[in-house]
């Protein structure tokens, strides 16, 4: 009897292009064609002139090309503000032969082109649902509450593909580019609340996108991207199809000082297990205050707020887990409530 | 019978000139005459040209003079990063008619003028030693152990102090002003370090300061200012000469992610009690890496390093309070272990 | 037969309360009471969370208030990026004995309160419109082609205006405090543009502003300030009811390389002649582009793009006139052509 | 009867991985092997964690390798502020059939290997005085006064180097990985001098390198890289064994405002010319002052001074020579005069 099998592998890295660590692990024996999904922490400014991004994808473009191995995700999040440590958090599944268990379970899918001109509209947030339905079926979970954390990479528009649209006769969301990317995040992440029946679709209006914040995924962590026109999608969660020592829950940061639900949500995994990686995603609270206090981070012109809230929210997780290298990413627009979060935890019980 | 009393408000400040808060509290009835001290959270840079801490000094000496008082010790603390919120703590004292019963305790003291080229070496070490225990005797606590954190406000050296002591042929520690900043605040720390017993003041050379840093204090937060030529040293620590419904204790992070030490602190104090302050010191940790994983602190040419420790130790401390106007001040050199540092935790019994 | 006559200073400043340099003046003998305007330069980062402004206005309000005068018009501009120099101009004007005879004016008004809901809207373009109208009659100008720089310090929104405005059941023209300061900054500017004929007020629409750079006046500076709710005024000219060396003219920089232009207008004043003070807007280029070369102001998420400018404006204009203590300031919209700005030269004859 | 050519090619970059513009050359016809070098001006901040150097290097590297040649010479110097352009310069060489006639010339030379314990030492002035001397031999240049730019990329010490250097009881000249990045710059300028009698070798001791800013190399730009142990060295001059339309001349600014020195170098040039290339060298003044006015640029701690220099004096030079991808280029210790620097021009007569 088979199943699938996960393994998370938590990396540490010297620079946006040193991939000797994971290289170790496949001259140990990892299989290459296992990797589904690179996750990576870079070291740039996370924000719009951050290379440290670019020049990750690329050493691993070029480390999976020399294994003759093309098509696996790579996510780069940029900035490790405050005492984040630079790493790459590798996901692979293969078949083994054990019966299923209830573990953790992997899925990915790429939806169709997105017309330039759906990007940040309702169609957008309809092709991404279908997506992580795809998705769901892929990691082999059929209940969305089984869903604990959906990672999308998602377009943006550029002066040219806006210019491209307009030439055939459409109207794109937006001709600001920058803010292109916060509308593409965030239809990606009102698709994953779709999908997982967290929102009702009927209730999403293209105007309600990037304004209705109280619209959102408690798993969704999503982010724009110049080089695909498509979305790529990773469904992590629990699957009875699935074997291994490898378990996910998540918590909801109501607020980026929300320690308690994290601890909480650790508390649900297994005692007898090591933490294998946590997934989070951070933002400057939109009203300014935390708690009835007033933050600066939005009123700050020397430092992104994208940067403060990593540095901040990177110490309130460390203090809770211990460590250093964990993945936490600005730009929640729709990813769980304003100013709070998803955080997924990967625990690896012990055998 | 009489006693002292302590009483120490947390106000919120809308901006470095905003003492609205603090009148409010003078108009509710708060004698002015009773107020040692302001600790102050403001929004700059924490850095060379951090003005929010010079015009924040400002708007409290006009304020006390406009209420005909002076000489109050007034401590800016620049940068609030992550979601560090601007705050005064105003500490006061005053005698009552009630038996002593082993409460929290401020002593003030000042030094004698330091004599430039005595800065950032073992003279400087011993005169602070000096003020500290007088700030010690001032607060009526006889026992280091008592000692729960030594504030102090220190000088730097400026082109004109440098150059009238070298006229008078003397030599200075540095003839670098930034430079001398650090030399400044580590001497004082050595000094509080002396004062309590926890270094033997024969172990300190004048090669020593700002080098050997396994040399600390537990309980030292000094910060250097160009506005006087001596020492203010405020002394908060517990002592049976005073009364009245506040506590103090403090941890000792060993690393930026201690939070155990500081929960364990908080567990010491009294358990039906609602949190006053915390005051903290945080430093990148020079060796580069936090529980063996690398950090980009030091590498940031774009944001500096005690930007990032204040805004991830915030965050750390704002995890295990709950509260985000945390007292969390960069520089710690010989302040706590390097990389770690000092956590005071005032406490307000509930009666 | 008596002539107006005016006076300009350039006083070095270090630090944003060192007002030394102007209390020296005093002392020397200049007449308070005949100070018309300040401008100060200093060294913030010019943009939201910059408390040097705020700084040195609290330094010089009580500089005046110390000596008797209030009123004085003080427009403080951040940021002296690169080589920039923080200094104050001092503008004085009295009444002397002496004809008329062409020569630097200095007018000042102050329009009547800006309702919120006007506020980047028409009706604050002829409103300001009517002040500069106002400050040319008070400056003795009656053609506009003798007006070569009007600086203007207009309001904001803030969240306590716009909640009062919309409790009123008026609609304000942004939301976002922020996006306010720009609104009112271009429709100040267009104001300007209005009095001095560059605009037919007809071709003014409310959605034009801000969004129209094609529309601009060659001669306004203006910046928000949250301490006014009117509109403070200064218009710089030439007049035959003015007498003394004083003079005055203006180039539009094309773009942000335009030496040429710089140098011709410095041609046109008069040979035997000391710079007395130079005034100009310098911003990004809202192209991406200067002379067909992509530059990375606008895309860089580390230094916003007005400290770019500013720096950079700021070394073309030091490479002309072979000092530092320029008034280069940012956030153009609507003065001078896109990319470019006005830059006002003030010479004083020699004698 | 044969000679040398050089030919200089300026190709715009829209990011550190567009080397578009250099494959349409060679696919235009430009033979890769003669190119000599490239100098590149990346977008990154030019600090310690400038990932857009490496990027850039990387994809010239991977651009070279694909045509099959390798050992090009490549510089890249990260800092594209104010409106400077992202560019490639690309320097190439040939033998062509036509006689001498005094034209640029280009010549290039590596030095052995530097021992860890002499950089930033008298050994590694000499070390580099050789390989300059060598440099000027392949460019044909014998007459020092011919020479107009050196470039070279020195090594620096890392914490790994400087261990094995330890290990074999080697002292090293600091343990200061940043610092030593200065002291390779500063005695490899240094080393320019010496070769080009600017300074006499016997006057340089190992103190004085990063002290004595009085001695200096009036054509030295010299820039560290982690990638190397010896010496990459490139001569620009003129010479009468190439041929061909390019010039080259250099000035020398005295300060950052010193335009003029910069004018007359290009007025010495022939008149009916068009601009090829500028390299040139900025640095913030060390004294804190241009021209008598204090800067801000070392005290600033939210931008590193070596930007605001690249801002500023870029901004001088593009009022200059009216284009804005100018090679400026920060770290300028013994370069130049203190605050200084060397300017080089290249220009391409009309034929």
């Amino acid at each position: 009897m088979s199943s699938l099998r996960a393994h998370v592998y938590r990396i540490p890295a010297d620079g946006p292009d040193d991939v000797a660590g994971v290289e170790a692990l496949f001259a140990g024996g990892l299989a290459v064609k296992n990797v589904v999904a690179v996750l990576g922490k870079t070291e740039g400014n996370g924000c719009v002139n951050d290379f440290s991004r670019g020049y990750a994808t690329r050493s691993f473009e070029d480390l999976f090309h020399r294994h003759g191995v093309d098509g696996v995700s790579t996510v780069m999040s940029g900035g490790t503000e405050g005492a984040l440590s630079p790493h790459w958090t590798i996901f692979t599944r293969e078949t083994v032969e054990a019966p299923g268990e209830r573990a953790l379970a992997i899925g990915a899918s790429r939806t169709p082109v997105l017309p330039t001109h759906h990007l940040g509209r309702r169609q957008q947030v309809l092709l991404v649902a279908d997506g992580v339905r795809m998705a769901m079926r892929d990691a082999g979970i059929d209940d969305p509450a089984d869903v604990h954390f959906v990672q999308i990479k998602c377009p943006l528009l550029t002066s040219r593909r806006i210019s491209e649209a307009e030439a055939a006769g459409a109207t794109v969301a937006t001709r600001d580019t920058l803010k292109s990317m916060g509308l593409s995040r965030g239809a990606s992440a009102l698709g994953v609340a779709v999908a997982l029946g967290e929102v009702d679709e009927a209730e999403i209006a293209d105007a309600d996108i990037g304004i209705r914040f109280d619209l959102f995924s408690n798993c969704a962590s999503t982010s724009a991207g110049v080089e695909l026109i498509d979305h790529e999608i990773i469904v992590l969660g629990m699957s009875s199809q699935w074997s291994g020592p490898f378990a996910i829950d998540h918590a909801v940061m109501e607020n980026a000082i929300d320690a308690h639900s994290v601890r909480r949500a650790r508390e649900r995994l297994p005692e007898n297990s090591r933490l294998a990686a946590v997934l989070a995603k951070a933002e400057p609270d939109p009203s300014g205050k935390i708690g009835g206090k007033r933050h600066t981070m939005l009123d700050d012109s020397d430092i992104s707020g994208t940067r403060h809230a990593r540095a901040f929210v990177g110490g309130v997780l460390a203090g809770v887990f211990g460590i250093t290298d964990l993945y936490v990413s600005g730009g929640a627009e729709h990813q769980g409530p304003p100013g709070g979060g998803p955080v997924a935890i990967i625990v690896e019980k012990e055998t």
